[in-house]
């Protein structure tokens, strides 16, 4: 007999290479059934998004931006200009720079008949870590086309790579996949037994991301038609 | 003659009720361009959301998540269990928490003919400030409606009200709209002049949230139709 716990997994199951390891900070204080430390859940959902919220601390408080980011495997990359705050932060702070990235990507609104029991459905992923600059100039290429190609997969091979100039106006942090949870909501309103009865539509409206058909540039030549990755193409 | 200042404003005009004034976080460090201060601009950027990423400092390390917002007039409120991270930490450090609350709406990729000048088209919102509990009742009945509506506008007026002992589960924070920045990018790509001849499509692809049918609960009282202020309704 397998030596399992209360969850029904062997102690081996619980520390595989499948999973991140939960700590104090990646375990809910509520909620907790909503977490999850799946590693292809956590890259499905980081692959399926491509804006994250970078939250880091300056002069003893928080600050929160949205920016752009890619993963290479284990590995998270942001950039910037080399003149930003976090990235100047992160160069200046010897040890690399604390930081909470988070993606979240909405699925639905939830209606319930009470009130209190309205919510959404989402799916999201909190990483925390120590953000570092990229010095070695052919991590920093690799990582500016996931960049690109995290928004639109393949357009990086369509493009004009950095040059020596823009790679050196580029700051790029790294950011290890370590300290990492999900978090899911799904399904419809948990109203209460007695609210049941109650005359208000309950459901969920669903939420999605539409691209809507590519727009030429003004100055682009009408030569070149949309390409076959695009939406419209 | 006006006392104009190089950005062809007065004194006056720099300072109305029209406008947040600017702090030294809320300038960026660059893209300064992209900074506005405007009311009406940010208010419209925080009326069309509904979800923005709360960041927190929790032993000394950034914390982000995200969560739903209303907003009633000059003030933000935010919710969640009363055992919720960042509302207990509210409650329990006595001059409110500091935070800094981001709402991003995403508007288009930005292609352009080098990697380099790939880009985000975006309006976001960043406030920082602290966030203190709600303690008076009447408030905390408006904000939760505040919340709801945010999401689905006049939804609250369509579903039970919080009872006694829901409000009594629900923490509210308010965080007051003062030291507040928009951000925007709009527009196409800007590549610079000889990329132009490259063979490369470059634009934009716009996106948008896309709302579809609501879809009713499983137990809902097949009598109820979709209510007119829902997709599909």
């Amino acid at each position: 007999m397998p030596d399992t716990t209360r969850s029904g997994k062997t102690a081996d199951e619980r520390s595989t290479p499948g999973t991140y390891a939960p700590t104090d900070r990646t375990v809910p204080t509520r909620a907790r059934e909503r977490a999850a430390y799946d590693r292809e859940l956590v890259h499905a959902i980081l692959d399926e998004g491509y804006v994250c919220h970078l939250g880091f601390v300056r002069d003893g408080a928080p600050v929160v931006l949205p920016t752009l980011y890619g993963r290479i495997g284990e590995r998270l990359y942001i950039h910037g200009s080399t003149g930003s705050r976090p990235l100047r932060a992160a160069g200046r702070t010897d040890p690399g720079l604390a930081v909470c990235l988070t993606v979240t990507l909405l699925d639905g609104l939830v209606l319930a008949r009470s009130a209190f029991h309205h919510s959404i459905n989402y799916r999201s992923v909190v990483v925390h870590g120590t953000a570092r600059t990229v010095t070695d100039p052919e991590e920093k290429r690799v990582a500016l086309d996931a960049l690109v190609d995290q928004v639109v997969p393949g357009r990086s091979r369509d493009s004009r790579p950095a040059d020596t100039k823009e790679l050196a106006a580029t700051a790029v942090l790294r950011l290890e996949l370590a300290e990492v949870s999900a978090k899911l909501r799904t399904g419809g309103p948990n109203d209460d037994p007695e609210d049941l009865a109650l005359p208000h539509w309950a459901g969920v409206v669903p939420v999605a991301p539409r691209y809507a058909a590519a727009v030429p540039a003004a100055d682009l030549d009408p030569s070149i038609g949309t390409p076959a990755y695009l939406p419209g193409g």
